[in-house]
């Protein structure tokens, strides 16, 4: 039976003060939308509708950044889950699979989990995610009759009987498609908010003859984020398993609480990371790489041996080769650094190649973007270039080639030339102390005026 | 009735192991009294009297920092808090209204409360300040009879009886200046330090017939001083409350433990602040703006749409406006960055004006420092300064000019000039090889030699 | 009597998923196996033996690292402690002083207690390691007669009554060096693992009539490491130990759990350390110094009054005077830099001696490598070098002097000599605006074509 994916992610998320809408705030660099999409990817759904709402058209964008066959539905007023799950009906008229229902604002469902209930699915017409908190306070509780689920009961209007109930509502539910829909059509809105709940799908499947059941997650699973606070927290919860499954398969983190990874963060064993290190999205480390403390890598690609910071920033497309040093105070963005090449201090290297074992001295930048298009520079292996050379792209430097302190380079240099800048300072002796004293005198003169 | 604050600071801290007197020692960026006279101010206090000691000078002027009109007097010798608030006796002569004691190493006292015991001294001649610490120790016990409050007992000498009492004492108090100056006279130092204690106070005022009462406050704001380990304590207490305070007016902090703020960071809303950022005082940041990883702010203002960093720093004077961009290794001092202009990489901007959507090169430095004064750089509108470019202050580049890479600038550049750096580098062909081949031979003979 | 150090150091350490030997994994900067080193050093050790085994050569150029006269022994299997200590025999031949036996792998120990062990062996033939840790688990129990050592069981083989001892085994044994080695002839390999074992002796022994018995430690002592989580724990207990002893002394940390000390920092009191600072192995800091945020040290030493950073990075043999002043994106190497002078910004100093009060321009460059070697810059006391120098070593600045911003210094500049680039910029007025033009046809040309 093929799958159809509902994520809900119309909420205005008021408790978060923001104009962001919410399921976009981000949890580890990227959108926490992003988190419940990739996931559910996994499930290889035939179709994945986004129903949105508040900044709705940010939120098809992103959706569509995850993945372009991703159909988005508006939810024009927010009347409920139920009428959230409803407005997805046009979209699926045609689809005679299973839908399951995801939130945009639970970004920590587990694939295993996601297929858990469709598993159950097969054996029941609908499926509710469970969990049990350590403190179950006032989520929803599942009342169960046997390994039936007779009902979900809101916790101001449970019994205390069924406070008593240690298994809550983790929102999540799985369904036939055109069976989910018709037991929407049967809710009601008579209730304080006037809204349609998904949650009322239990009682009145079992009034249908229809079977329930529930499948259990974690309670890590089901974190929701409502404020900044509870934002931040699910971002430690992701940092902090990260780091752990970081460490287990062999990288050392010298201060595992100061390394703050992507969701899509890749590194191999025997790659030592100092403290304060920051990975945007898009990185990927071989084994037995050296991160220095207080580096900043997004984008990026790092091979074995290779040896980055302390003070280094690796912005997207950067790429270094086995071996490659880069040092402190360097900014590499979309350039590939062959093998051995060192890039040891204060230097911009922009769309750029650099040669094998080549050397880029302190100070050099490549001035790649004249006001209005960037440009290339490519510089060959075994290159010297010497210190504050001013790589004006698109220019070329060949193997070999050397480059003296303080160039300016136009044109290119052909392999083994050595470019030389054009004069040195004149020396004028016995005149500095002078200098400063008349700097003296008028500043003297000056505070007076 | 007008308000005089009596603010006891001059004990060394002899634990401290420090040259600094204790109530200099800073909490987030300013010294702990500082803390004291910030919050006592909101009292609007017709005087304000620090007792200083140890370091009087050094105190002396930090009080001063604070508010021109502050007095300070001297305690010679360290003969007691009773002592302490006597030694402001001749300042207040004269002074019929309210005392309020308070300490400078007790820094996180609460406007609230001190509203409170100024509001309970309409009804009662002594209001003390107690606590209910989660756990009582040592701290001196509240001996209450009914409402009032019969006396303070140390922990030394209190009964079994009074030191199940759970109420302690904050030390803070409040009185009518002269009849706290004639109950200070009736003190004695006949106990083991040989000092005049303020806590004999509520005892001998009910021995005179007059009526004590106790204003409470929570534990955190008596946390007092004593070490640098509770320094630290005290900071992280700080710290974690501003961080709280960011969430919830709705400031995205990734994570917060990594942000360290100022007494005075102000914040606006859907700002996004990275991991590892630290601000000094006097920042304000408006909405919408993003702070980068690793970043340090102090005495700024950036405003909304504003990116700032990786690694940026702006220093006291950095004014940024809408959309500004300022990017890695750049640091940014008493400059105004007009809406749109961009410093991205590895450049020095410091006295100067940037005009709006101007795009400062990497590489560029501000010279404003001749070696006695420092002068101004004002670049306009739509200027493009080439990587490179070092403009010697006072200079000016006018809008929609544009600077080559590398070039030196003395002299105002016209508005939509182009200025040129003289020569190119001279290219010598198949010289490099040769040119390494002789260093290495050098350096061989010099290995031998 | 003499003692000899026996030191097991042989484990691959396969839960630790790496290429490098275990005890070579770094804590505080350092091999584990340094800080055990190190701190049996200590007792002034006759001999001392590392038994190596996996990545035998590279454990044995750490021990050497450490202290040249440290003696290696490789065991070539992996046959049980007891069999690893029995490999130190050839080289103990002819010692009748004590044994102890440490483990690489257990860097905590504390030189108080190796001396206690090493002095209760003066009253009994086998002395062993004892902890009572908080959760007894699955260690190995002490089994007590008296205040003799019965045996110690192992966990798996132990009575409920024996699990319920809460006294465990931490591994470190002291015995007379020739009777250790005869009880270690008398143990045998009958068990599931068929290896030989050290915790075998102490039953052994009472069945020879000699007395063993227990040293105690605390459980911070015996934390051993067998995977990365582990790693990262003792690293945190390290630092957690260091920040509370800096902070005992009287150093202020603004946020300890920031600051991530090597195993040999040294700061002086009323130094005050901003959060992020990280500390390579060789740094010492006077009293009085001050360490800005987002600053990295290592093999530094820096005076009374210095101020480093933010964003500062010394290295090796970086040397700091009085009041020096290191700013922000400044690498300093293998450099002194004596009173008073100042490197505020964007500058790379290596291999250079600046004099006092020297005030070093933002953009300054050492350039110290040729390609081939390495050279030395000399920049004598109060000179003033302008922004964008470049000092191409071997060079010298004499007292005095200045160079003007954007000098190519290849030549000794004398003192009191001013040095002036050569050309200024050529202004071509009236071209920007045409000069942007062509290059925005340019990219729509290219963008159509």
């Amino acid at each position: 039976m093929q799958t159809a994916l509902i994520i809900l992610a119309a909420g205005k998320g008021t408790r978060m003060r923001s104009d962001l809408p919410k399921v976009l705030h981000p949890i580890a660099g990227v959108p926490m939308l992003t988190h419940v999409l990739s996931t559910a990817a996994a499930l290889d759904p035939a179709r994945t509708v986004v129903v949105t709402g508040h900044g709705a058209e940010a939120v098809e964008a992103a959706a569509r950044d995850v993945n372009e066959d991703i159909q988005t539905v508006r939810q024009e007023e927010q009347l409920g889950t139920g009428h959230a799950v409803a407005q997805a009906r046009p979209l699926l008229q045609d689809f005679d699979g299973l839908a399951m229902v995801l939130f945009g604002d639970t970004p920590f469902i587990r694939e295993e989990t996601l297929h858990a209930m469709r598993d159950a699915a097969q054996d029941a017409d609908v499926v509710v995610l469970g969990f049990e908190p350590q403190d179950p306070g006032r989520y929803g509780r599942l009342v169960m009759d046997g390994d039936r689920l007779d009902r979900i009961v809101e916790y101001k209007d449970a019994s205390e009987a069924e406070r008593a109930i240690s298994m809550c509502n983790g929102g999540l539910m799985a369904c036939s498609a055109q069976k989910l829909f018709e037991l929407i059509d049967a809710t009601n809105n008579e209730n304080a908010s006037g809204e349609y709940y998904l949650t009322d799908i239990p009682a009145l499947a079992g009034q249908q003859g229809l079977k329930s059941t529930v499948v259990t997650c974690t309670e890590d699973e089901t974190i929701g984020i409502n404020n900044r606070a509870q934002l931040a927290e699910a971002e430690r919860f992701f940092q902090n398993s990260a780091r752990a499954e970081a460490l287990e398969i062999g990288v050392t983190l010298v201060a595992p609480e100061t390394v703050h990874f992507a969701q899509d963060t890749v590194i191999g064993r025997d790659t030592l990371i100092e403290p304060n290190v920051v990975f945007g999205p898009g990185v990927t480390i071989e084994t037995g790489a050296h991160i220095r403390a207080f580096s900043h890598l997004e984008g990026c690609h790092v091979s074995r041996g290779a040896v980055v910071g302390p003070y280094a920033r690796l912005r997207p497309g950067a790429e270094l080769a086995e071996d490659v040093r880069i040092g402190n105070f360097v900014e590499i963005k979309n350039a590939e650094i062959a093998e051995g090449a060192k890039v040891n201090h204060l230097t911009y290297i922009g769309d750029a190649t650099i040669g094998a074992r080549s050397n880029i001295g302190a100070g050099t930048i490549t001035c790649n973007y004249d006001g209005v298009m960037k440009h290339q520079t490519t510089i060959g292996a075994d290159v010297f270039i010497g210190s504050n050379t001013m790589l004006i792209a698109p220019v070329s430097v060949g193997n070999g080639a050397l480059t003296g302190t303080g160039s300016i380079v136009k044109t290119d240099i052909p392999g083994d030339a050595i470019a030389i800048p054009p004069q040195q300072v004149e020396v004028k002796e016995g005149r500095a102390g002078r200098y400063f004293d008349m700097l003296r005198a008028k500043k003297a003169r000056h505070k007076k005026g």
